[in-house]
């Protein structure tokens, strides 16, 4: 047995409360034990020494190197201590805090057992319940559509569906979105995500002047009152971008500190070396290597007061449904602390979604946000659908371990997506397939938590990395509902099934295929992808039903897909 | 190479800022692999596609199936992008978020390296300075002295010296340790941990009615300020004892909520199942199995104020040095969290020390508590020098997996024990062998962390299980100084010793003996335990500089221990 392999992590992603009487916990151990026979031995600490229950463990989850066993509890008693024993051909070992152990002393174990020693209501992280059912669509505001026509149009540099570069204005605005509620919510999708809307030099506004201002170029603040109350009209929630990380240089406080340096109430605002501010040094720190985007210092209890008051009110003012933070691994995890607090206090199911790239973790144990982006998804899809770098049970195994980053909470409430602003488009990743892009929205689609379809991708627009993933939407092709839009809708639809938004994940490789299941009560879905240049044979049960399919008859082509939903007898 | 074996946590105790510009890393291989050739990786995160430096780990720890191999930056760009090398003959790994590869693309490195995206200074964790050289004892207050002979003494049920049951009043009160100070400074202590002072029916008074008013029995609220004011003069803190996990049933608001039921404004201060609590069916929550300690519900606001006004009662009204939280692992992380922000604003090197005898990484990670009664480090006492179930080796790996429990600045605030109120006495366990206590008394005052010495540990005091643990004084035995209270405070001298405040540490096994080793700057101090029944040559440096010794002459006799000090030439 490999001892070394074996991992658990009391009050953690390995041992979590799913509500006031109900707790998760995982065990990892060396895919080659698979032999073992693993339990959980477990009681009330106090009655440890004397009493104890045992069940068997379940393999759950597994990628390259591990299987991740699982087990569901339900506590009369929330004061949990608990022993793993793991037993191999005649061999049988005890895994507590002190490790592997051939003997186990339970008269002693106050030392040295796991344990959640109590489940404190306050402690439990809540689901989002709107998250369950959740389909975002990202807008990048400039590039989506012009609704006002009577603004003052003096700032647009470039004809709409020209080239876009880093500093052209294509004219997008609030008012353009509010317009197009319809078409958005016949895509299926019940949640927007908008790139930043407050007073701004750029395009793309993560260099905010003003954050109580909405940019003239995009409209006013009744606009976007407007798009909320509407949008929530249709079932629609918004979600606005937070860049608490860094400001422009333009806004009044920054300003100030140019102007009077260390004798500015403000100076501490920002993190600067030397008497004053000096753009042309860049002796104070900023976003990248932005002179022109000094990062706020949320260490300072007064950037904390103002960032927070901006946060509430655009909650009061405009009932916004979320917030989307910028650069969110760059800021001080106390102020996401107190941004979570103040910020469910206003609104309990306001949604709070991180910007981080990388494993998230130590932000979502329950007391800042709710999710992120989950690139890491992405990342995956890039390598199994765009690279063909992975076999299927090698992008089973990453997206088992993607998985494996969080608690059961923070995957329903994943924001999973293909691609955004950030990154190349997806579209001209997979080079222009259509087929590979359907299949991918397809596991976007049952692969637990929400996902977010970047704007333009039911119409196949291409881009590459930024400015070119920013180019204008065509609405004329949106007008044609072709395939990929058809089959979109049809995906985003099943979003409404509680398997999806309840149900048990498990993914694997079968025949050369992806394999995802999800399982809720008596019902199943279960999705295949074929990337193999071999057609496959689906094992499907009797009874099935076929939710969506592409390039699927009686067998699975090459890049295709078949999703089907069936009942335990 | 043991791939199964190697673990990194970014933003965890693998990886932790101690300045806003300094960063430990750690990464965790196979004993077995120790061959292999380990280094990092690293850059700022924007620059990691293009430049990065590289520098050898170096194995700092080992446990029974690892090694812990540690590297110490200091950083100009405080936001790091880092993966590992690991090199073992013709093969070459790398270690990213996406596991253990033999390739690894730099280009795409934002997807998937390790980071410590910033190192904000408000999630930097301080070291409490005072706990770098303190030397806490522990005192049973009703056991200790009674000073007041004044005072109502009715209460009183046992002779001074009688063996206590759990019931037995004895008459120890703070004026008795306001006398005492002066014999507890010559200890060499200078940190005082109190056991509860609050009003309470109990001779332990973890069962508290009235937070607010120190038990007539121990005295007043101007005993407890006279005995902080004049242990300051003397140089010695004194810490008290938070119970708020649970309070005494006697307490106004749980009489009131006994009276009226869910009619009253306190009902949800505790977790009652129905509409009144009633003791003999036990339809609410409680400490133990203890109907007359119901719990506090820490999830109530109400509580939470409640509980945070006495924390900072005391701080303000008798300037006390810390709180020590009584059954803290079953109170809540919010409430915790919030502790720690208001006390550390009444009083920013106030300690607080946890109750968790398990690992409570999850309480330590700089939100919650600064440190923990290291009942760990007493277990591994136990099994090395009481039940001598370890060998050397085995004691080296199980206090080197205990300080990789935790960050560095963790490890130097621990308060480390051999005894308390809740265990059996040290001496009785060694089965009264003054060598073991004295070979232990040396390891815990090199150790990182604070020794804490039991009241009555310098006289060799005996005991069971509590009530047993609890004797009275001995004041007769304590006039003697004899040789173990010698050597104690030859011992607790030390810790004025800059290398046991700062020093980083080695622990080994040498020969069949403990070897523990602390360094700072040339400086190195040794210390060296033999418990085996060959007497042992020491191979001490020339020049070294004998500290403390036991049974040491030229050759370490059984249950001997040496510690010296030495300057690198």
């Amino acid at each position: 047995m490999n001892q070394h392999a074996i991992l658990h992590i009391p009050d953690s992603r390995y041992c979590f409360a799913c509500g006031e009487k109900e707790l998760v916990l995982r065990l990892r151990m060396a895919r080659e034990d698979e032999e073992a026979e693993v339990s959980l031995i477990y009681a009330c600490k106090y009655d440890f020494a004397i009493k104890r229950r045992q069940e068997k463990m379940k393999i759950c989850y597994s990628d390259r190197l591990y299987h991740y066993y699982e087990i569901r509890l339900q506590l009369e008693d929330v004061r949990l201590a608990y022993i793993f024993q793991i037993k191999e051909k005649e061999n049988s070992y005890f895994y507590s805090e002190d490790g592997i152990t051939e003997t186990y002393c339970f008269e002693e174990g106050f030392y040295n057992f796991f344990q959640m020693p109590y489940i404190n209501a306050n402690d439990v992280m809540d689901v989002v319940e709107w998250m369950r059912s959740a389909v975002f669509y990202q807008i990048f505001v400039d590039r989506f559509y012009q609704g006002d026509c009577e603004k003052d149009t003096g700032y647009i540099t470039m004809q709409w569906g020209d080239t876009p570069t880093p500093k052209s204005f294509a004219g997008g605005d609030i008012k353009g979105i509010t317009e197009k509620l319809d078409y958005i919510k016949g895509l299926g999708v019940n949640a927007i995500y908008l790139t930043p809307i407050f007073e701004s030099l750029s395009n793309h506004k993560y260099d905010i002047s003003d954050y109580k201002k909405v940019d003239p170029q995009f409209g006013t603040i009744e606009d976007i009152k407007e798009l909320v109350f509407k949008a929530h009209e249709k079932g629609i929630r918004i979600v606005l971008d937070a860049v608490f990380n860094h400001c422009s240089m333009e806004m009044a406080e920054f300003q100030d500190v140019l102007e009077k340096g260390r004798k500015s109430a403000y100076y501490h605002w920002f993190i600067i070396e030397g008497e004053f501010p000096e753009p042309d040094k860049m002796n104070y720190e900023c976003f990248a290597a932005c002179s022109y985007m000094p990062k706020l210092n949320t260490a300072d209890p007064g950037v904390q007061d103002f960032l927070i008051d901006i946060a509430l009110y655009w909650i009061r003012e405009a009932d916004i449904d979320g917030w989307r933070l910028d650069v969110s691994d760059e800021v001080s995890h106390e102020f996401w602390r107190r941004f979570r607090r103040e910020v469910k206090v206003e609104k309990k199911d306001c949604v709070i979604i991180g910007e981080n790239w990388h494993d998230a973790y130590p932000y979502l144990m329950g007391d800042q946000y709710d999710s992120i982006m989950n690139y890491s998804f992405t990342k995956a899809c890039l390598d199994y659908f765009a690279r063909e770098n992975f076999s299927a049970k090698e992008m089973a195994d990453k997206l088992n371990g993607n998985l494996m980053r969080n608690t059961e909470q923070v995957n329903f409430m994943m924001m999973n997506l293909l691609d955004s602003h950030d990154t190349h488009r997806f579209f001209s990743e997979v080079s222009r397939s259509k087929d590979k892009l359907l299949a991918a929205l397809s596991l976007e689609v049952i692969f637990p938590g929400a996902p977010c379809i970047y704007y333009g991708t039911e119409i196949c627009l291409e881009g590459g990395y930024d400015p070119d993933s920013r180019r204008c939407f065509d609405w004329e092709e949106a007008g044609k509902d072709r395939e990929v839009m058809k089959l979109l809708k049809q995906l985003t639809a099943l979003r409404e099934n509680k398997v999806l938004q309840y149900g048990s994940v498990h993914i694997g490789e079968e025949d050369g295929m992806l394999l995802v299941e999800r399982s809720w009560q008596k019902g199943t879905i279960a999705l295949w992808i074929n990337l193999s240049k071999e057609e496959k044979e689906i094992p499907i049960l009797g009874g099935a039903r076929v939710l969506a399919e592409h390039l699927y008859e009686k067998k699975l082509e090459n890049n295709g897909f078949l999703m089907v939903e069936y009942e335990e007898a």
